[in-house]
């Protein structure tokens, strides 16, 4: 959903068509509209539909079944379904396929009986079942990727402006060297890119065909096999693999990883922006979007809404991957129990990674970000972070342990005294001998202590996989 | 799709009711109807809707709020909420409470503007949230225990009636020495039943309102909190806990962790029966149920589809449970991703465990079950099941190993020449030597060589905690 | 490597013995020393010994081997096994038992070889390797309880030390309404507490000895199966189940699960304190143990070194425990890989909740706590946490929407003006119109807007079970 | 214990070496000798030194440490360290560099003190932690696809072999029309080979420096931060990434998720032939390895432990990978509890995918085949398998729903007489009317009935990216 929304919901020009959306209160936090749409009845209907309607206009072409019985099939409607009987046959029968081919064929039945009877023409439950689902993966893509897109863009933008923005690098939630904001958001970015980039080569990937048969070997169709296959692949608008993939289910595990590799990074992203809105950092917000209940005023008063949501989606991941994962290993030639249980673990994978870009690409497009009160709390620790810089300068001479009990006696005076730690150092003889004033006044200075910072974060703007030498070599 | 799936459903006595039911096709196989009507959005809204009727009523009696607002508060309906303005609002909201809480304000203030102001009134949104959930899982009990209830009695059945059919032991998948079907069924009894008792004891424990304001102080009542709190237990149905469990999420977890117990001790017997029902082996075959689309005439050709919804669910549990466990560790008094995605896992345990528990219920009380096949299938080893039994007979004599070898041997034999292992070892001077005929001609009956399984059996019909001594000592 | 980790692990009073610790580097922050020495190579084979003797002996007294037998047994030791062979045999063969009791039988063999024969005598590979995990987790609990001890007495005290020590609440990471640190440290202890109650009820059900022979029945024990078992289990210490659970890993996977539901209660006490040690919040410090690197004279500025390990094994715990659950439907009398996982994954749940509750015991005793910054942290939120308060006074007078738009204009203006909310609000006729100086003048006191916290923090040091009310009229 | 488990791994060619193995009893069946080598505390503390050591000479090439510090360095050996000490202190420290690196400098110092002030110059623990398991997971690959190539071979082997072999295609474990059994190596080796090459692009993205420093700025070497980073990834033999990635660990995380993908697809592997090794069904057998205790000349007697250890590992590997994902959410710069519960994780999922991968290739390798068992079974259905394929050929010419009664008739009057369907229609004149006998003789025939199982066999032993066309559309 885009930041382009007014702020109040009332005035927002709606996009949602009440008769159309498929409400789920119970998980209402764990998708987008779009993607609601795309798993409700209609839209599952509509792709179990395609496959059928394909089929039977490629074996039309092929001259498996008569063209007049494809075109009396290709006049079906979603909404001739009764969508209630639908699902509780399905569970009766314990697949998807099974009662919609009933249905189906009971609604061409009554206006052409000859055409009823080359429903489903040499197809398994599988085909079918299988066909649909990636159908309505190829529509997912799109959808993800807009918001990606979005997110990629703001990003960029973000480490741009603000690549001379010194915050604290924080590690274990402690103090550590200065980092620049500009260089935060290019780590983001290069997560969020490489695993996109992912994304879409996994979805190329397992977008095929499933058509195989009872057993997966088309028998059915005797010699022509082969070309319907193709010709139907044609049709829905997928590639056509070297063979039907009823058992194998690998690509989608490798689409599913991809989606939860991708949702980590944006976790990660969430993960950093929820701590920085802590009201003792308060150094960035989320934008204040319609219904995001955040005062649009007082930036540092939000909640880190769109951060829960894609935490939410973050948390809920790992265990879809397993779930997918822990079904690969089916019975034979159509197994017991792990295909039955795909079908949920797909939606919701796809919803989650849907909710967490939307979220994402929302609040990167509108993050309000306080540069000053970055520098405040860099300056809070009284230059501790420095520590490290100053011991750095006299170990070469002096050696690193007596260099560490130096910065350790300086530190602790720094913090009990409240004084900064060049302060500190400026009146200790065993420092003073080895750093001069001039040195020493510039150790707390975070621009100088910034190493590759800039240096790393324009590395990661431009998309150059690193690993091209690699896989030459290795290859 | 398979020509043995034949049994129409139009026939089947229909238990459905088609205005009623939420279709959700992607998930058809993951739920059962009543499960599905448990979390629609006309349920969600009623468990969310009783909380702040009840809430206010509470507040009334103990008079924090007026009678006369409470009354108003009372008269509202779930019909009421448009829905999917609703599931909007709350993915913008981030929660499912306060778009719940305003869309109800809205509609009190049109009859009673006064009566509006009280709504929520004390309370924040995992108040609402969190006892709605509770007061949907205590729906949830009954229906999961009724299908128990049927499944322990039909195993209990299942087990005497077959106490005494012997049939083949299986370790790794290979022959072991008998069993009886009737200990099969009563290890699965064992197993389910005690996992349903912990199932009703975490629900006994997790079934406690949730109330605590915005900290979990119930600061805004001032020193009504815990008058209004028993109040609104007591109004709700619901137990009044020591204190709010907003940040503290044992009591669900134990209670999804016992989900996930027991629909593993449900895979275990949908395993066993999907096995036993392979054409080659044919021991038992599910009921032929209404559109289950096995043949009623031809047992052993039906589908294992009552095992494949339940191995469905039982493998994605293990991950639900592992979603669950995963964000308990929330932030400070309300978590950033945690709580917010706890709503959707903790629906599908439930009908994830429903669809497991009905469909053994069914299988088991209709199970078809040919003690005939499972002699032929023990018989068909050539007694090379009881190698292990000539060889306890010889060791004591000859010593194991000496016995192993002899043993050996006369499987071997007993393979290559497809004789039985008796006859083999008839034929042996060394095994004649030690066992004489009459020994020999019975060491084949697998009736001898039961060991303790009915006494087993018998014991695991009882319902008798083995852990009471132990327990009192641990203590 | 941060210049504050100073303190010298030399220094430390050693715990350690090199002699005697199996070192696994990859797993080091995995476990604690106690039970990285339960599940060492020595103390495995010596629980795999204890059911061989012990079996023997058992026989012995029930008159089923001889008496010399058992002896020569009994006097077999741990030292006499070649580990590594050991290892190489058990993956050969696929279970840890059968290369056990090879080299079980040529040692004892050498010795005598008759009672060679009467080695693992009528027992299976799974007896065997389920009664050793068995004796391992009877040895891991008091392990656990000791630190769970210390946990909860030193909650129980810092609860009481501050019960009225205020701090701020924290919602989604944002500031509300005050808590005191008496309560956070009670709602620790409260879900500790009842986790580790189940933890015991559960090891208390599920150390029960395994032995059923190659199909559960123990057929080549004849009549004496029962008598040998119930000899059996007393002679190594455990309960006598009704029945063999080769096939019913209930009892286990509720073990694991409680071991789950506890690490996340330990979880989130971690997850709270590394939050509260942040620089910018510093209300806590972990203790400086030795050789965690934290400076003694420096509590903020320790890394939460603790709070990491717990957090790790928190966030390693849920798949766990998904990994056992999703085993729990094995093949028939013995399955095909489920099994066969079992042992590393248990003793990875073991050793990650023992490095849990070791390090919050550590943690929970010496925790450094910072009242005054507790209090300055509050006060920097200039009472806009208070604006709920002083909206619930206007709201029965004016309407909660008039209250809420009153407010908000109030809180806007003390965050852009940076004044106390209570000044902003005496500036403003629609306040100060409802809402006199005196009402106005303490609304900014915490202690006066604490509800019932002292309430429910004393509700949860006593330990008094809410459920038995209910689970009395449940049954 | 089995009879059947006689061969005595005395006799075997042993392949282990007691002296270098690291046993870990509790493990034994989740690992092979490689890797367990691979993961042992030398190979560990030999990749840790390696990255000091190369650390050193880098900065020694490019002027930032003195050359004779990089030498003195370079001189340390593992066996310097005392393992269990070095255990017990990471524990401690929450971290294994830190204790390495002291440990590290208190070696190096004894000889020249000077250079001990150099070690780790500039690095940061995550640095030395994250490049040291690079370094593992480089010596992993190797190990990995040496299995795997034998593994391709030998499915491709097979596949060619019984290109003609007809067997039962099963579906929902139930008979389904036939299929070849080179069709069902060659899905085998279809999905293997896509998963090893995608775990190949995972390794080669994934295997690059980490070095970033306390901040990932490297920040203390100033401007010689990327001269020393590629100077570094040359001397350990990694790429150097674009920046560090100390925060971003979708690169591992890919590569974990391509072990599970990978592993899944061993595991279907596994699970049919477990499934055929079933006594009823008996058409094939693992080889009779050395130690795995199947008779080499019983090959239908064997117990699929090959099969057993690779569905342990596909058991486990799901919740594995998702325990990896669920730490991709690292709070800023280095987190709390995520980072420190990888190495086990990452460990555990090589030796799962080591071992699944060496079973898989050992059992591939020496499969037994019994080519007349899988057509008796075939024919034991007595055509019914052929049901379908008589529907097909009487649709066209009577409809379907007439063809499917007239052949749920015969298929009764088959299972109900045993009878072949053939037989049972020549006596049917609804049939006979449409199908003469020449046409209804051959309608058992497998070799007729195989459709396209050839084409797709043959396609898949083609290493052909089916994706490709697709690809290029897309971008």
């Amino acid at each position: 959903m885009s930041l382009i929304e007014a702020d109040s919901p009332v005035d927002r020009p709606s996009r949602y068509n009440a008769a159309r959306m498929p409400a789920r209160l119970i998980e209402a936090l764990a998708t987008t509209e779009p993607l609601a749409d795309l798993f409700s009845d209609e839209s599952v209907l509509r792709a179990m539909l395609q496959f059928e309607v394909a089929l039977a206009k490629a074996q039309a072409h092929v001259g498996v079944i008569p063209r007049s019985a494809a075109r009396a099939i290709a006049a079906a409607q979603t909404r001739a379904f009764d969508v209630s009987r639908l699902a509780h046959d399905m569970l009766r029968a314990g697949t998807p396929a099974i009662p919609f081919v009933k249905a189906l064929t009971q609604f061409v039945r009554r206006k052409d009986a000859t055409a009823a009877r080359f429903i489903h023409w040499g197809a398994t439950s599988q085909d079918l079942a299988d066909t649909a689902l990636v159908l309505l993966l190829k529509q997912a893509l799109p959808i993800l990727a807009k918001d990606l897109t979005v997110l990629e863009s703001s990003l960029r933008a973000l480490s741009e402006k603000h690549k001379n923005t010194v915050m604290l690098g924080r590690t274990l939630l402690q103090p550590a060297p200065p980092i620049t904001f500009g260089l935060k958001a290019a780590n983001w970015l290069s997560s969020v890119r490489r695993s996109r980039e992912k994304l879409e080569s996994t979805f190329a990937e397992a977008l095929v065909l499933q058509f195989g048969g009872a057993s997966g070997t088309l028998a059915s169709l005797g010699k022509n096999g082969p070309a319907v296959a193709h010709a139907l692949a044609k049709e829905v608008g997928l590639d056509c693999p070297e063979a039907p993939w009823h058992t194998q289910r690998d690509r989608l595990a490798s689409l599913i990883c991809a989606c939860g590799v991708l949702t980590g990074s944006l976790g990660k992203m969430a993960r950093d922006i929820a701590l920085m809105m802590q009201n003792e950092i308060a150094e960035v917000a989320e934008p204040a979007g319609g219904g995001r209940g955040g005062s649009s005023t007082m930036p540092h008063k939000r909640n880190p809404i769109a951060c829960a949501l894609t935490l939410a989606a973050a948390n809920r991941m790992p265990n879809l991957v397993a779930s997918f994962l822990s079904t690969m290993s089916p019975e034979h030639e159509r197994g017991v129990g792990g295909w039955q249980a795909e079908w949920p673990t797909v939606a919701a994978v796809i919803q989650s990674t849907g909710v967490a870009a939307a979220s994402m690409a929302e609040t990167a497009s509108g993050l309000w970000v306080d540069p000053e009160r970055m520098r405040e709390n860099l300056e809070a620790t009284n230059g501790l972070i420095f520590a490290e810089r100053a011991m750095m300068l006299l170990a070469p001479k002096i050696g690193r342990d007596a260099a560490h009990k130096i910065l350790e006696s300086a530190a602790r005076k720094s913090v009990q005294e409240e004084k900064r730690i060049a302060s500190v150092l400026a009146e200790m003889p065993d420092a003073t001998k080895h750093l001069n004033a001039a040195t020493l006044s510039r150790i707390e200075s975070p621009e100088e202590y910034l190493g590759s910072a800039e240096n790393f974060r324009k590395a990661q703007l431009v998309k150059k996989p690193v690993t091209k030498t690699m896989r030459k070599k290795e290859r």
